[in-house]
């Protein structure tokens, strides 16, 4: 049950916010939406009342999100047997389709509906639309990985327009790649490249852990802050945890390209994005230039 | 083979043109999209070209679309037997959430890439986007179809701000309902709310058929021209054809919602909207107020 | 000593926020600033972080002040001898310039400091500016009262002008009257004034009482909320205390001027007025059409 | 007779203008207007509903042109005898005053008025007009040629302006030379300094031959593309035919002056100038940086 | 030889001018230039110098003129035999070519050059461009005058375009008639339905008079203000000198479609424009609703 | 008695005016109002006609002022001995609210009134608006002068955004310092600073002399025009009067920021201000680069 605040701490907690609501006033921040935030559904509608509660202070925000287990459980049902190597999917022809059906017409529209039910006006945009996730194939070691790409460019113009006009873009990880055929691209990687594109103030990046770990068998060593070149060098020395790579190298991308500020914070938190961005009480990990 | 066309009849029909460049400078025109065109590979990228140049000529396109035989497959291949009452399909979440997939996740994407490999910036969007159409439930003397609905209003703004910005908005026939819940409904509908909603010039409708007959069993009674009395005429008697009612019913809706002129035209044909718009030779059925 | 508030408290109450940011999101609120909060040095500083974070969230606030205290201790220190009639001040010539330097370069340029130092753009107005308040010399039955006017008209362009440019307008209540003479009209009826003038969402008025009473001897009798009529009613019958009859009639002029709801609340408050605006408590009275 | 185009051809030549009007879509292009396609009447009403085409399928279009045969009858019928000096018209007081009145009152307002009544909204200008043209007089070895000048510089605004607003200028080639007098100039000249001053996508030549030869007396040697620094190098060698060495000078100018392509082309072919546009055979000589 | 003048004259004159400035800042005023100040070189350099000025003071204005004796010196060089048929010149093909040339190539040109060597900057226009003037075939009953017009519809978006980007647009009375063809319409009557088209708050009307007499044989009868009814009268019963009829007539015209006021001033007097419009001596006649 | 002006010269002086129309149309200058001229009735008037008239010949004037007598008046009112240290006010806390409530609340308050009347639209500000003037403490030999500032910095945009709207902004030279609190500074120096934060095209400093003496005491010797570096040198050598310095520095900081000229003009001259910008005859002293 919730108890009622005391109008006192109401007062403080909108207070407190004053600075962060006039730095970034009118500017784009860009989240990457997924794990556990995503399947939990008083987690989903946490982030939801977030992304609207941005929009409503001014705060342009973008969101972008990957598919999670709705992908492998069209498959199954479909008969395809997921296949990996190294980590990343096998991609052929038809699961490319089923990726792309699951991405752009489940998980992108239910996004969209449960923002619009919270008051912004969001639009679902595939990286096909007005080409703006352009990909290329990814080379790989390990044989043909099919429809896997690489995000090569991102044509940000459809995003600007949407955000100058009050909308919440809503980008699922499908880009265009050759030949116009679709291409299954890493929803960090999509994150990180959105947001340098667009001058993002912020790229702040949800995930399952609570943020980057210094080392990653002790949770008493996670890293509160954190320059791009320890960033560089902890992808290079391999100290990072598998599951973080893409999303730490999100987060160099954005930052060298000119973002002032990306953040890996623990979506299983309620409201993380909200106290992240608007309370003293910084959380999980920072990257700045 | 194609033969050269030499330099005179080129410059005849450009110039032939002219008169409909000039009257549609700057209009908007909404077409659906569906049938053979939808299907024959040389008559789907005709039907790209024809919209790209359209938008190279100034003219605000939306292409409206349904689903097509894709849905049926996947319904297939998913272990789903596809149910009809009365000629509606039977819709419950689970087919729901099939026929969104196939609508907004494959259907759409594929004509955006179609559409941006002839040049023009094409944007995806369904109903539940910046909720463009909005549903009520159909009501069915016949039970319950769950998930059918009926389009009861259209936001047109985020059509209005991509056309002016010159981006070719292709529009899934999904619609948003009570509580946020998605419902399948009729495209041609849809196209006939939507040229109302944007006070489009035209609406073009491409069907399997050459128009429509005055009895439908006999090819030499294709109907010209009629007013949209005529055309009311004709749905309360039961003298359309089965298939043609609601691409009858749309024309009507569009022309009483001040469209001066809906057409129902071969889609068969090759190039049959351009054929429809810029040359002196009508083609199909035109309901005018 | 403040405690640090846990997180999810602050999520609480940013989420509590959400519908009313969303509902004043670019409207304009007028705010009639006085009484206790413009002596006590704490109150004072949060109405003014109050008006910054209203600024922040993409509100248009205008400021509207009187002189109180200060006046009277300059004519003293100038060795006048304040004269009232009827509760109103005799204003000769030399008694309208003290109170002209008073509101308008002493009062009005120190609240324009703390707000600026606040991190708003404060620009502060006489209602000689841009002839922003036109006056009438008032008529009074107990002999000539001098340079004391009533409010004939606004000229609020100025106040758009601002306001549309991110500046906070800081009022005072000083007009311009009959051959451009300053005239001295009362602060409560210029801002119910000016917020019918620039059709403000919102009037709210800082007193020294907790709201409107019935029965004014009687604390228990606060009136929640009420209507327009009845507030006339009240006025009429003369059953409001002698002290809140101007912001009466202040609420009454701006409802019946369009603006939706006008509010009394009790300035001694601390953040009176981010409780009322942003919380699902309202605090004093609200007068509504 | 002109025999009906069947829907396929129409179809076919409208496909094969798209990739050019996606090219030239709101660019501007200049075009020299002269010698047979001013005089034959057929010819002349093509080249207006070229123009026509060109504006409504979103192209900005500027027309120049001379005089021709007009001002000698005008001269001849008011009893002056035209003078040339090195195929430079001697240019008196008197001379000037006939050129000026048949240039930019007949031959310009004739233009102006064939445009409009094929739809474009057409606005003559001389170079008087807001000094679009300013001219220095030409210096001759052979004696004072009068009011013969050279452009010396174009204050394009006006041009600007018009085209921006959807106007077709139809420019005379009077200037404005020291003194405010009025001055002859070439009207390839001033095409070719027009283009590079609005910074046209293209300049077009219509004469009166198919292009430029290699060699002058053998028509099998027509040049069908060169770069500017052979074009220059015809001129200095006097490689150019005399009646082409001022068309050949404007390509350079415009050329030089950023404009990606100046054509020749033949004008004595109906419709050469959306035939060079709009189809894939490319007709005359063009000249590219 | 110009004596000096004291500073405190000239401040006196700018200083009588200031309420006028206030009055037409930002307004439009229509001129019709024509008779002595149009032949005078004196004069002439006069009225540009306050054409010029009126610019200079953000009013903005419009020239209209007719030919005057320029046109029938060309004809008899021509050897053409001016005829008139009840004071209208009978104007055949031939004619009205000589007509068009004498008015849009060189009165229109010279005035224009000489607005630009005062600091404007004027753009020529006739009644063909943009079809800004449109004509029908006068009716006679002394038999068929040719190409005589009167006006029927102006066009005035060119104007306004003008005007508003700082141009004096200079007008010439050719009209656009029934199938494109020039037509010769009044000066008067052109400066008049101008003057209505675009709002202008004035219209002067130069002429060789002091302005309109009661009884024109008798110089001391002079009309100082008329109403329109009076105007009207006095042209129904024939009052008027017969070359005052047009003038008269345009008065009417400008004022029953909006003008505020009409002036008929007398052009002989130096800078007459600017003493009707910048100082408390009213000259002339005006003509008010 | 004004005689009345005859026609001709009215119209010899608004045709001399026409150049200097010319030249600062649409440009801002700024004026540093003092001296006699703010405290002769007369004089007053005719500086508020002048600056009106400014104004509606499209010019964009800033009006800069000090305080002059009615400080000391005030402040022997209310007991307070006036201190001066080197020629500075000695300002403690009290004698700064003192200044402030005189500067901006009666002498500014006053000018804009006055200015209103002559029909411009005036907007009274100090520098604590919009942080208009930012301001250091003066380090001064002579021991603590209190809040005492030179001006730091100018933030021009609430000026730029007014006299682009059409309003003429009058600004009192209190500055606001370090931590928010209110800086007395020279108001010459003040208009020096905005002149060139502004880009103004003139700085006119009036005074109650007539100019510049190369040598102080000899009225024969006044300075009509002198580049920037003799007036650093007269500085430098202390040739300049006492009461000249901070003029002649607020000169030089104008036309270092880029003014093209700075004057001192005499300002007990009736119209001083039109005479020097609207006539041949150049009054008092010019800089120039």
């Amino acid at each position: 049950m919730k108890l009622p605040i005391d109008p006192a701490t109401s007062a403080s907690v909108l207070i407190e916010a004053l600075p962060y609501l006039r730095q970034f006033y009118g500017k784009t921040i860009v989240v990457k939406y997924g794990g556990n935030a995503m399947i939990d559904d008083t987690l989903k509608t946490q982030v939801m009342q977030d992304i609207a509660l941005l929009h409503y202070v001014g705060i342009r925000t973008i969101l972008v999100h990957g598919g999670g287990p709705d992908i492998n459980a069209l498959m199954k049902q479909m008969g395809h047997e997921p296949a990996f190597v190294g980590g990343l999917r096998v991609t052929d022809a038809a699961t490319m389709e089923i990726v792309e059906m699951v991405l752009a017409g489940k998980t992108n529209k239910s996004i969209v509906s449960l923002l619009n039910r919270q008051g912004a006006s969001a639009v679902g945009l595939s990286g096909k639309d007005a080409n703006l996730i352009v990909a290329c194939k990814m080379a790989s070691e390990q044989g043909d990985l099919g429809y896997v790409g690489e995000v090569a460019r991102v044509n940000p113009q459809i995003l600007t327009l949407l955000v100058e006009q009050g909308y919440v873009p809503v980008v699922s990880s499908v880009a265009t790649g050759p030949d116009g055929m679709s291409y299954n691209v890493n929803a960090d990687h999509v994150a990180g490249h959105i947001a340098a594109a667009v001058h993002a103030a912020k790229l702040v990046i949800l995930s399952d852990v609570e943020g980057l770990y210094a080392d990653y068998s002790n949770p008493s060593t996670l890293i509160h802050t954190m320059n791009c070149r320890r960033a560089e060098e902890m992808l290079a020395s391999g100290a990072a945890e598998r599951g973080m790579i893409p999303k730490l190298q999100a987060c160099v991308t954005a930052v060298e390209g000119g973002v002032e500020r990306a953040h890996l914070i623990d979506g299983r938190k309620p409201h993380a994005l909200l106290i992240e961005i608007f309370t003293d009480a910084g959380i999980g990990t920072m990257i700045a230039s």
